[in-house]
């Protein structure tokens, strides 16, 4: 908004990320691909976070219970999503919007009230106390799963809102560098230990250490109440990350920090008078995609599409025109994150999912514009979300009807060859 | 609870409605049935309100576009739900609650704020401008759609809860009696005008008055700007009933009201602390299957059945064995309830739906046991809102295959008819 010359006043509940030494709350790496790329890229940013920083992860890498690893790609060859921190994306941004002369923040400001016809809001300044009113001809809320300025739609009549809780929660820990420095795994991979009801994943940090991530239900982590329980679950569910972790460290990890939820939002419309729901704070959504920061950006793309078509003096046509739009792309890929969990932590685990990935990579390479497998649909190109979803279902029915097709064919030349064979034992005799 | 031997403190945002000469809000009638009937025998006031005051309604009354009618009956001979007024309901409840020496009336009392794990709650009382602050062993929010109780939920982590608007709005009308002073219309029905993508309906009333409701989308009441445009609608869309409503009565209510529009809301769990969520404030569901008191009432029966298993004392081990009950009946009859709006406006008016109702009311005359259909398993029996779709999706299952394998006799039958035609015709030459 600044670059299209606009004066923006950035008001944020926490302090400046950049001058905290430990920052709270929940950091899973991002898994950045396209979309997100997209959004860097309009802002000219995309080099200096994907190019100098981005860690790019071609596969997954699957460990079996006994150790054994197996890859499955991502895309095709050259095709991979980039581990970055959470952190070093929120400092790039914050530094590039210092620069422009027309932002201003103001930290540790919570939002009391706002007038969202009107474009009035209150903040409470958290060093002083004081009370700030301000106003503005447009509202971006851009504050997440817990939204302040989506609590001001929920006030107002027509808001269709869902808030679900799924029942795992996660738990993060750390595989460290080895002694010379260097990764303990594969770092052109995004480690997964699927177990049916539960998983752990791994994802590479620029330091050659290892964000952990243990993602299970909480009667799982209550039931490991001891060191000793603690450390017999690693050693029959995931042995071969014991020695990568080292027990001390699993140890100290998992009992400083307690396991947290993982909600999914879906809400409409995302607008309500001057103000806009955009990116968690209008889809939350479970990390099982790594769609959540791309999604968030790819909502600047299409907005500022939406801008450069009706004109920045025009919000009253493109607030509703973005809404309609993009509410549906938002509720797919809340749908799609929620399913992924699925695959991610059983069916790579099982025979039918892997043939199907298979045919889906062979057809894929025959018609690569014709036949796009799911994955990468939603990473590697910028198909609408909804359409990621109508696409995948209208391949599920020709998969259906080539199986069903084939499976009669089998069974008629049976019933051919079975009559012919009978007209020859009546020949015979 | 007052029966069971607790004090009651009643704390209501409105005034008490035995005083108001007008009650503001929806008052679409009750379609009592025998879930809600279950509460009231409960604490003795089924008779007062049933056998002394509700009109059995046996069937639909479809209207034709061409003012004839038919009707489609509710359940077996003699089975029928009753319409009954809203406001009468909510005196009787009250008069009877007043003659107890152990419930205390709070009128005129917002609630601001609870601590749901103490029990204590504060209110504004409305008249006076004082916060009144009390504490309880259990609070029961059993205040509504927009419930005040539900909103102290919603602080709270790991709430599930989702609102939806469905984009249908309604708006009341009347049709007083005849000058003779009878009902204009057969009052053993509930009369519906299916008209596709929006409908009537007309409820009898104690004074053979009708009250008529409309159900349409916002742009279709937004098209009904002028008394001229309303009458031709209803001369192309409702014609039989122009002259039992009146042009001048309908001119009269229709631009006195807006449109309301409508919510289902689904949550879980029902129980925070010491609260308890029940009723609308649980399950609020659109008007479409007339269950929303019902289920509500039901409610109270089941909360009623876990205390005496559990004893009153056991609050901490009867509120979660209530919730986990409940709570996927409260969501399945939210979805049937939106389910069968579909069927009031649009499936009653199709052949192969109508055809269906009588084959279950066929197999059901003949296996009453074994097969009842979906409406008389909400409607005419406690079977629990979850089970009934259950039943309704194995009886699917069953048609399906009713279907398909008479499909293919008749194809079997005609193959092997082909096969001896040709035998015949070889011998012949």
């Amino acid at each position: 908004m600044a670059k299209r010359g606009h004066h923006v006043e950035l008001y944020e509940l926490r302090d400046d990320i950049r001058l905290m030494e430990h920052v709270p709350g929940r950091s899973i790496n991002l898994a950045m691909s396209i979309r997100g790329r997209s959004g860097l890229r309009e802002v000219g940013l995309e080099d200096e976070i994907i190019k100098n920083h981005g860690l790019p992860m071609e596969a997954r890498m699957i460990h079996r219970l006994d150790g054994s690893t197996y890859q499955i790609p991502y895309g095709k060859k050259g095709q991979c999503i980039y581990s970055v921190g959470r952190r070093f994306v929120n400092e790039v941004l914050l530094n590039a919007a210092e620069k422009l002369p027309n932002v201003h923040f103001n930290f540790a400001h919570k939002l009391v009230n706002s007038d969202l016809d009107k474009g009035t809001m209150s903040f409470k300044n958290l060093k002083s106390g004081e009370i700030v009113e301000t106003d503005a001809d447009l509202i971006l809320g851009t504050d997440g799963a817990y939204s302040a300025v989506r609590k001001q739609f929920m006030k107002r009549a027509r808001f269709n809102y869902s808030q679900e809780y799924i029942p795992c929660y996660y738990l993060e820990l750390c595989i460290p560098p080895t002694a010379s420095g260097n990764f303990a795994m594969n770092p052109k991979c995004l480690h997964i230990w699927p177990r049916g009801s539960f998983m752990m994943i791994a994802l590479p940090n620029q330091d050659a250490s290892w964000t952990v991530t243990l993602f299970m239900p909480h009667e799982k982590f209550e039931q490991l109440t001891t060191p000793e329980k603690l450390i017999a679950f690693f050693q029959t569910h995931y042995p071969d990350s014991l020695p990568l972790i080292g027990k001390e460290r699993l140890v100290k990890d998992y009992f400083a920090t307690k396991p947290s939820g993982l909600i999914s939002v879906k809400c409409y419309p995302h607008q309500a008078g001057k103000a806009l729901l955009m990116g968690d704070s209008a889809h939350a959504m479970v990390p099982f995609y790594g769609q959540g920061m791309n999604a968030g950006f790819e909502d600047c793309v299409v907005f500022n599409e939406f801008l450069n078509q009706y004109g920045d003096h025009n919000l009253e046509k493109v607030l509703p025109a973005y809404t309609e739009y993009r509410h549906v792309d938002a509720h797919a890929i809340c749908d799609l994150a929620l399913y992924n969990f699925i695959e991610m932590r059983d069916l790579v685990n099982h025979f039918s999912f892997l043939a199907r990935k298979r045919f889906d990579t062979v057809m894929h390479w025959m018609f690569p514009n014709w036949w796009v497998p799911l994955y990468t649909s939603v990473t590697f190109s910028r198909m609408r979300y909804h359409l990621c979803i109508e696409n995948k279902k209208w391949q599920d029915r020709v998969v259906r009807k080539l199986l069903w097709s084939t499976g009669t064919a089998v069974v008629a030349t049976g019933v051919v060859a079975l009559y012919n064979f009978r007209s020859y034992l009546q020949k015979l005799f």
